[in-house]
Formats: C-alpha cells, structure tokens, sequence
C-alpha cells in the first residue's frame, strides 16, 4: 500500500493546483466553446487538464492519463490517471456551486484512487483503496438505509435521459421518500458522508464515474452498473450508487422494472 | 426611500443571524421531522425562523411576520417580513450547497425588499426598490440574451411538476439551449448575476417567491407569474424569471404551448 499512499498524495496536489486554477478564474469573465456535440467546454476545464497532466507527466512520465478535453497519452500504462477537470460543466456555467474536478488513478481496469473536489465549498473527498474515505482529511462513512421508501435519492440532470431511461427514473421516484437533483459528482461525495442514500446516472463516461468509485466504497457503500457489476475503465455509461448495501438489490430490480 | 434603506440594512442584519446558525448547524446532527404533507422541516429551519420573528418583534414590533413553520403574526400590517428560513430543504438534507435563507419586506401587496442568502458558498443577494441588486455588497446586473435559443434555463426540481406542467417543461427544455436543475433560490440569485437566463418553478408559495422579485428586477431582469402578471402576496404557484426582457414574451408563450 506504500505506493497508493504515495500516489493518493498526489492525487491531492493535483486537486489543489485545480481549486487554485478553478477559484481565480471564476473571478472573471471565461472563453466558452460549443463542441460538436453541443456540449459545452470552458477555457478553464482545459487551463485545469493541461496543468494536471504536466504535473503527471513531470513525477510519472510512464503513467497513462485520460482526459476530458486531450488526447489519451499512454492509455495502455498499468497506471492512468483519469480526469474531469470540471464535472457539471453546466452547474459551472451557471455558478451553481456543485460541480467539481474529478481525479482517478486506474490500475488495470479499476480504480484504486478517487478525489473529488469542490472548489467553491472547498469540500474534497478521497477514495483510496483499502482504506477509509475522508472528507477534508476527517474519515467519513454511509449512514445506513434499509428501504428505498426512506431514502433520499440524487441524480444529476433529467435532461440527460433517454425517453425509455425516465421510465427507471420515474420508477426511483416513486420509490424512494424524497428526490434531489442537480448535485454532479458532489451526490457521490454525500453518499460517502451519510447525507444521500442513492444515486443513479445515465449518460456518465469513464471521466465522470471512476473517481466515485474509491470514494463510496471506502466510507462503506455499494456502486455497480445496473447490471450489477463493478465499474471499470470498459463500463457502460449509467450506474448506481448506494450508501446501505442493503439498498442495492432493490435499486437495481427498481431499475430494470423487476 | 430612506425607510427601505434601513429596512435594507435591517435585512441584511437578519440574514447575519440566520447564517451563523445554519453555518453552525451543519457541523452537527439535527432534528428531522415529517409534516403531514410528507415534506420534511428541521430543527435548524425552526431555530432560523424563531431567531428572526424574535427580531423584527423587537425592532418594528408592528410590523408582519408571515414565515414557513410558525403562525403569522399581524398578517395585515402594511409592512410584511415574508421568511424562508431554509429554502431548498431537500439539497439542505443531501448536503448540497444550493440552500439558502429568503427574507422579503411587503409594502401592502407588493415586495420591496429581497434578501437571498446562501451560507454554504456565503454569497448574499440584496436587491431594494428603487436600488441596483447587490452580491456581497457589489452592483451586479443580468445579462443580454435575446432568444431562448441561446439560453440558460434553471428550474429546482422535476419531481415537483405535475404531469400537466411537465408537458411546459418539455416545451421550455425544448426552446432553450441548455438546462440546469436543483439551483433553489441560487438560481435567481444567479440570474441577477448574469450566469442563467431564465428560471422557471412551479408548487412555489409565498416564502419561496416573494424575495426574489426585488433581486431579480433591480438587475435588469423581469419576474411575473405565467401569465405576465407581476408576483404579489396573492399570487399563484408559478413563475417565471428571465434576465433579459426581450425574453420575457417568449417564454409565456412557451410555457402556454401557445
């Protein structure tokens, strides 16, 4: 474990040169960029990429990195870094304060390390293999929920689902207590903290999902696809998380319709 | 408008208090309880609410308190402080930053006050009849943006739309370029601020609503009920809220499916 302590320092140096980049430059008007996709893309999510990937190519010019915005460099590395240097780029747009950077370390096909980091509550979770997730260095943990009928359930953006997903969506509503959205990568932090007790996602890529991963798992929680199985570098694009693995079964027969 | 000034002033004074309980309050475990309508309210709502009734009673103990958990009190003074102690207690609960605590002055029927107060992120909106709307205290103004084409729009939760209304959701998601949800009263904080365009809400009551309206208007911005009616204490559950006013007709129209 000596190495993931060394990498998951690290980790955390990348997220406070992104908060720095982050913080100052929502003091002041930013470039915006309409990909093809018509996704959004800010001057700022590349400011953030390109320092973070010097920064991995200076201390592990043999590890792999990811990116959002650039080209893979070294995608067949044992190790790879994989980075959302802003996750809700709209949230971001919108200066609704839940967007995040996203930071994993791969080794293989999982993650071993996640960071999410909210520079404007300046909130950081991290997730590291084998040990205790902490929220601002303070270990956290999933508080427990034994039905969907008490749980308060999170998702990000309603938009983002297809015709045939809200009917999983509408589902989950019905039945879980009580419905927030909006929340980005920070639900995934406040499942970890015991204050969400599900999350479910259609439409992530692997920038947006593999940092929650460490993250939930280590203050306690279950996330899967919604087949069930763990999340990968070769997952599909919608998931669930859990804070009670109790929760687990029920949430992936409530999806499916079962 | 020397009286709204230090009415102003006084707004401010209570959203000073209700901050430091609410900062205070979140480092700790509190009260959660079930109203009869299935919506949940808090200890800290209560301790929020009871803090600034005990207020204004001592400073202008003739004027109304109209507040979301306790009774009213002289609902037919001419000067009305309408509170929200929490608004957003669901991103409140799930530890999303998105919450904040509306405070709103009525003369007669209409709002001249309009305090947004945000303690997660400690950005505080005061907008003042007559008064370009502040952030923190500097002049903010919404920006231009003359078809929902090219729009941000922001609306709280889907969850609380009916079948019916959801069909002007579609319609508004539809027209606009992009949208955003789970903004709470943020949104209309950051509309003043320029950053969302238009804001769109129904199942809203008067604590929610009222203390918008000064904020979004002495920005530049327009906020009227869906029939372009201006919002009052009598005013339905609906609204709608755009930066710029060459925006206005065409979101009514939207929102009407006309």
């Amino acid at each position: 474990m000596a190495d993931l302590q060394e990498f998951s320092d690290f980790a955390q140096a990348l997220a406070d040169a992104s908060r720095a980049i982050i913080t100052d430059a929502v003091q002041r008007p930013y470039e915006l960029e309409i990909k093809p996709d018509q996704s959004p893309v800010t001057a700022v999510d590349k400011a953030v990429e390109d320092k973070i990937r010097q920064l991995i190519s200076d201390r592990f010019p043999d590890h792999g990195v990811l990116g959002e915005e650039r080209a893979d460099t070294n995608p067949q590395a044992e190790f790879k870094w994989i980075i959302d240097p802003i996750d809700g780029t709209l949230p971001f747009l919108a200066g609704l304060p839940v967007f995040g950077t996203l930071i994993a370390l791969v080794r293989g096909e999982g993650p071993v390390i996640g960071v999410i980091d909210m520079p404007m509550t300046q909130d950081r979770w991290v997730g590291c293999q084998g040990q205790v997730t902490t929220r601002n260095g303070a270990p956290v943990g999933c508080r427990p929920c034994t039905s969907l009928t008490e749980a308060m359930m999170a998702s990000s953006n309603p938009n983002f689902w297809s015709d045939s997903d809200r009917a999983a969506l509408g589902r989950m509503n019905g039945a879980t207590r009580w419905g927030v959205f909006g929340g980005s990568c920070m639900t995934y932090g406040q499942i970890a903290s015991g204050h969400i007790d599900v999350g479910i996602e259609v439409g992530y890529d692997i920038h947006d999902y593999l940092a929650l991963v460490p993250v939930v798992q280590g203050a306690g929680g279950v996330i899967s696809d919604w087949a069930g199985a763990p999340l990968t570098i070769a997952s599909g694009d919608r998931f669930v998380a859990v804070g009670d693995q109790r929760l687990h079964e029920q949430a992936l027969k409530t999806l499916e319709g079962a």
